[in-house]
């Protein structure tokens, strides 16, 4: 970690910065977003703003406003021009119970990160997780920060050339990376699966939507199983943090880096 | 709260207790306890143990040891004799992703607060919830620390006449309530909840089924419907910090306390 804010304060120490009894701590209660920094701004830093107010309005938090985020991010822009801002937002400091008893003010974390290595642009290789996602159509779509399923998911493997996990869920759909949205092409039509039990709705995931239909491609967004997924012709993920990452092997299928995966990667890098 | 502990060492300041990058606060990756202290002692730590222990071997967090959770609880017992005590066990402070990148040391955080009122043993009205439990086998059983599903259940509800929720998961199955196990009487069997693909396996729960046994009660562990639950001659709750509770509203239906609950209450009290 590069720096640290605590509602907005710069804390020099961030091993003692959180209180003992912050309901993200106890509970997972709460939301967060992971976002790039380039030249001392974030990219999306509105779609980011707006999912976030999203899962706060769908978990009863009192989002904070854009330009308290703003105002984070501008700071923190000038410590560092490029890295990853990682934003947390929880209910609040409240008592023992699951039950927040009174109007809690919340907290928001908001921390600067180097840049992971670039892996992506060249094609990664990745591989099916055991570990499933669960269904809640409560929870579903929104980053919130009940991720146990991610970190065990990401504890499957350890080899470094296995860039991604794709992970299915209970009902056995294909849903996501541990860290990425993914679409595929599938008989010339760009699919993603549809995200109504299980599964972030990724900023870049929407941007690529968007392109994808101002390209003039046809793009669909549904249940995909693994079979359908094998037959793609192309597949790729999506993160704000890593851009859009063809997939060249899976186990061991392979693929070439595709016409629209092409395409999007020109069109998102304008 | 009226005392803390950080990885053993009191601590004064409980606002500024933790580190901003603690696993527990970035993905809820990690378990908790929640235990009656009576006398200076914590009831059935034994058990509150070996639950920990099974949750972090399920998580592959290295548990702490006996001994250290019990020099913990010692310390928390000379400060007051009668309370609550909550134990956290997260996988540590890590960097910025769901991977664990190193061998982390986990982080433990024992809080001692005031005993709840109680409101059980003459018997409790309760309600459905909305808010669904999620089936994943992987994390089914252990108290790990997502928990937004029971936040949002017990944000459904601001009457205090009504002391729980019970809690349905997505296939329709009755689990449990939003802090405790649910027990039923049905054609003279006492049943409850397998807790296969979601709900937490309460310290007070397995009490309960080896006390029944013991006093000749013929015992079930399966799947139960709302229907049956109202149709059921008796039902109860149980927690560790609440104890075993009678059920005598639920809606529109109402149950005297049965026989099976009192001969359990006595045997619990000896």
């Amino acid at each position: 970690m590069i720096a640290l804010l605590v509602n907005g304060q710069l804390r020099a120490d961030c091993t003692s910065a959180i209180d003992a009894q912050d309901r993200g701590l106890h509970y997972g209660d709460g939301v967060f977003e992971t976002m790039l920094l380039q030249n001392g701004k974030v990219r999306f830093l509105t779609n980011h703003y707006a999912r976030l107010k999203a899962g706060c309005e769908r978990l009863a938090i009192p989002a904070p406003t854009d330009t308290t985020i703003a105002g984070d991010v501008e700071l923190l822009g000038r410590i560092a021009a490029e890295g990853v801002v990682k934003l947390i937002v929880t209910r609040g400091v409240g008592g023992r119970g699951y039950r927040s008893t009174a109007a809690l003010t919340p907290s928001r974390i908001t921390s600067l990160h180097a840049m992971p290595l670039s892996d992506g642009a060249q094609g990664i290789a990745v591989r099916w997780c055991r570990t499933r996602l669960a269904r809640n159509v409560q929870l579903a779509g929104i980053k919130h920060l009940n991720r146990l399923e991610q970190v065990l998911a990401q504890n499957e493997w350890h080899d470094g050339q296995i860039a991604e996990g794709l992970m299915l869920d209970t009902e056995d759909e294909v849903i996501s990376a541990t860290a990425a949205n993914v679409f595929l092409v599938s008989e010339g039509v760009l699919v993603t699966p549809d995200l109504r039990f299980s599964g972030i709705r990724g900023v870049l995931r929407d941007q690529v939507l968007v392109k994808a239909v101002s390209l003039g491609i046809e793009v669909q967004e549904r249940a995909v199983r693994a079979k359908e997924l094998l037959n793609a012709s192309e597949v790729f993920l999506t993160s704000s943090v890593r851009g859009l990452r063809p997939v060249v092997r899976l186990d061991e299928r392979t693929w070439q880096i595709g016409p629209i995966a092409s395409r999007l990667l020109a069109a998102l890098s304008t």
